[in-house]
């Protein structure tokens, strides 16, 4: 496959796991109780579905998917690891723009979820969402092997905790407040934790459905991590440089709120230099893994990430 | 054992429950990074601990324990079951204490919370709490066949979440703005949602961690619906009539604010009665279960629910 091929092959395949993952989260939203459940209540539902429904590119389910399919796992069991995950992400989200958070109004161009409902439904439908995850891959829906369901549990809880995301953004509203600014190691770890934690999860997952050896579940993290930070150093710099129209949230907001980014550590020649230099790692990364040209749509999600424009 | 001694060893069981839970919490919240994670942020987990550690009558954790045993589990498997169920209760509480929620400033005679910390820390470390809980009980160390875990993680989520107490506590919160007050039937599916659903997972847990025969899982599970229920109107009379020195928590606040309460709907002598009928119902679902004096323990502990004055 050319360059061209390759990145329209990309394009293609992550808007299939964005309507694949969009159709499986509807459905595992409806209104019907498990068994287990007493009722659904309506309004709490209605904010779950707003919060996680239409809209994002869908890159971690995305990552799942593709991952899962390197060890030749796909349907079912990588959908709804992916919906898991999703939903952690989503629920993080209704979650940072509370006001006693990050205070957003807007989120993907429309009404963040405290704005459509009220705060304390945003809460409850961030722990709905975060709960729900766990449900999800523990049925055996999700895969055939316990010890596979366990594993992904464990991973995810590591990833989403307090030693990943939730530390992670609550080192980076202590940041905002702290005397001193965050040093670059600092920013670094903080990073991992609050979006680089979810994205390196997002690959694991990929090996821990496929039972993949171990020296290719460890070069897929290392992917991961590489992509994670490739991620978080784009985001730093769209927000540097970027406009709130193309972003479908306010722009320039973390600069102004003095939060810690690799674009005022660095400048934005060095950020775009360290955010070239970790493709390559997330490249390299995937050659070690020996699965040829297999990974050739991660490579090229590797270099989306780090181009985008929103 | 007559009925003082029975008293007297519940109480001990109680105790000593109570005892274990604790040091259990401390250890797993403790600083040190689990593989997976990247570092546990100081303040975050100062908030996790302070809104888990001390105090408390751990009555959730007692009756895993206890449940367990009943199906000779006992020691760690146990313990860490009942510390992700603690962990869900106390997460359940920072929210629920919320400015956006109840908006309570006192717990157990302390702070909530959010005001012994801030807003965003007590948000942060709910969901680190509740994220930790499926950390907990995915890990091998709680019970080495991963077909216990996974069933485990399956029934917390399902007790805990959309359908159960986050749903409930949705449902609660809506009634409280509503046109028109909850009937008896909608405030019954809701507590037992809002606060039966833990109680009942607790027992469900010990079937489920012993490997219980289906006609003694589904007596437990009778049982834990009737503790719950019974738990809940016992709470609403001590709301109605307790005093706010006794409770640790301000005294009729539930009526003041208008929520939807047993003794509201029913009048005291009838709720007391409803309550003592429930306790029956519990004691002679633990007589199906076969299991004989084995289930003493938990006899007590229902009568021990009914009667509690905080």
């Amino acid at each position: 496959m050319n360059d061209a091929a390759r990145a329209e092959e990309f394009r293609r395949r992550l808007d299939a796991a964005a309507e694949a993952t969009e159709a499986a989260l509807d459905a595992l939203l409806a209104p019907a109780a498990l068994p287990g459940e007493v009722t659904r209540p309506a309004r709490l539902l209605d904010a779950m579905r707003y919060a996680s429904l239409g809209g994002g590119k869908r890159l971690r389910p995305f990552l799942v998917i593709e991952s899962a399919r390197l060890f030749d796992v796909t349907g079912e069991s990588a959908l709804r690891a992916a919906c898991a995950l999703e939903m952690i992400h989503c629920y993080s989200l209704a979650h940072d723009d509370l006001p006693a958070m990050d205070d957003d109004d807007l989120r993907r161009g429309r009404p963040t979820t405290h704005k459509a409902f009220d705060e304390a439904t945003a809460i409850l439908a961030g722990d709905g969402l975060l709960t729900y995850a766990f449900d999800v891959i523990a049925d055996s829906a999700t895969h055939a092997d316990a010890g596979v369901r366990a594993a992904l549990v464990l991973a995810l809880a590591r990833a989403a905790g307090l030693g990943g995301m939730v530390g992670g953004q609550a080192l980076d509203l202590e940041a905002e407040t702290a005397a001193t600014p965050l040093t670059l190691d600092e920013t670094l770890r903080m990073q991992a934790m609050k979006t680089g934690a979810l994205l390196r999860f997002a690959v694991d997952a990929g090996a821990i459905l496929g039972g993949a050896a171990a020296n290719q579940a460890r070069a897929l993290t290392r992917y991961g991590e590489a992509l994670g930070a490739a991620f978080q150093i784009a985001d730093d710099i769209l927000d540097a440089e970027g406009d709130t129209a193309a972003l479908g949230k306010r722009a320039g907001k973390d600069a102004d709120r003095g939060k810690a980014t690799l674009v005022g550590l660095l400048g934005l020649d060095a950020a775009r230099a360290r955010r070239d230099a970790l493709v390559e790692e997330a490249t390299a990364a995937l050659r070690e893994t020996g699965l040829g040209e297999a990974t050739a749509i991660l490579a090229e999600a590797a270099r989306f990430v780090a181009a985008r424009r929103n």
